[in-house]
């Protein structure tokens, strides 16, 4: 378990935010959508231990606003449909996923925006599935 | 850069193939097609260096049969709309990522399943965004 009251540091919970992020059926116009969420997110995190890191792209272009959520060894997941009222869901469901023993997040308790959400997860570094 | 024809071994690049996925359009029945999406992967993989690891779920059940790609160090890459044909297609790609010194899957020489089928992607453990 991976405590997500510690300070920011390596394999710390993290929440990857899409900066370039817009909905689909948006017009390109700055700021763009990612980059508001991944201010409200830097802003949700403070004093919770969950790193925020800012990225160019997830590849989640048709269903932005996207974000990634992992801890070290953990599952990482990716999340679309986003808007600015999700950072403190992203930031919760990364303390969440950093209190999961299994590396998975669980379902109950995952915040609504984390479920309906839900893009894909990739498991850890050297995961084998158990037998 | 990984030698993509050493031996299978931790780290290495491996393709994580999903063997519960169907299309979202076809009835439940077995054999699943992500079940023999796996089984033809492991076929294409011989002799490689590539690992293909089988798991139960990648949260892309939408858009499957999905699979995802990494190495060590590099981004992870998720697939989906494929099938059996395209094992081949996997194999080159996690070779293709495992050359890459950024530890980014080029757009050109990728091949095309891995292009339309990409569905998102996540930046390595540790990853900051070059200022």
């Amino acid at each position: 378990m991976i405590a997500a009251d510690a300070g920011p540091s390596k394999g710390a919970p993290t929440v990857y935010v899409c900066i370039t992020c817009k909905r689909a059926d948006e017009p390109e116009a700055d700021p763009r959508p990612g980059a508001l969420l991944a201010a409200a997110t830097v802003s949700a995190a403070e004093g919770t231990g969950v790193v925020v890191c800012r990225v160019q792209c997830l590849a989640n272009c048709t269903r932005g606003p996207s974000a990634a959520v992992r801890c070290n060894g953990s599952w990482a997941y990716i999340f679309g449909g986003l808007d600015i009222a999700h950072a403190g869901a992203l930031v919760d469901g990364a303390k969440l996923l950093a209190g999961a023993a299994d590396g998975i997040m669980p379902w109950r308790g995952r915040p609504e925006p984390l479920k309906r959400g839900l893009i894909a997860r990739v498991p850890p570094i050297n995961f084998e599935e158990p037998e």
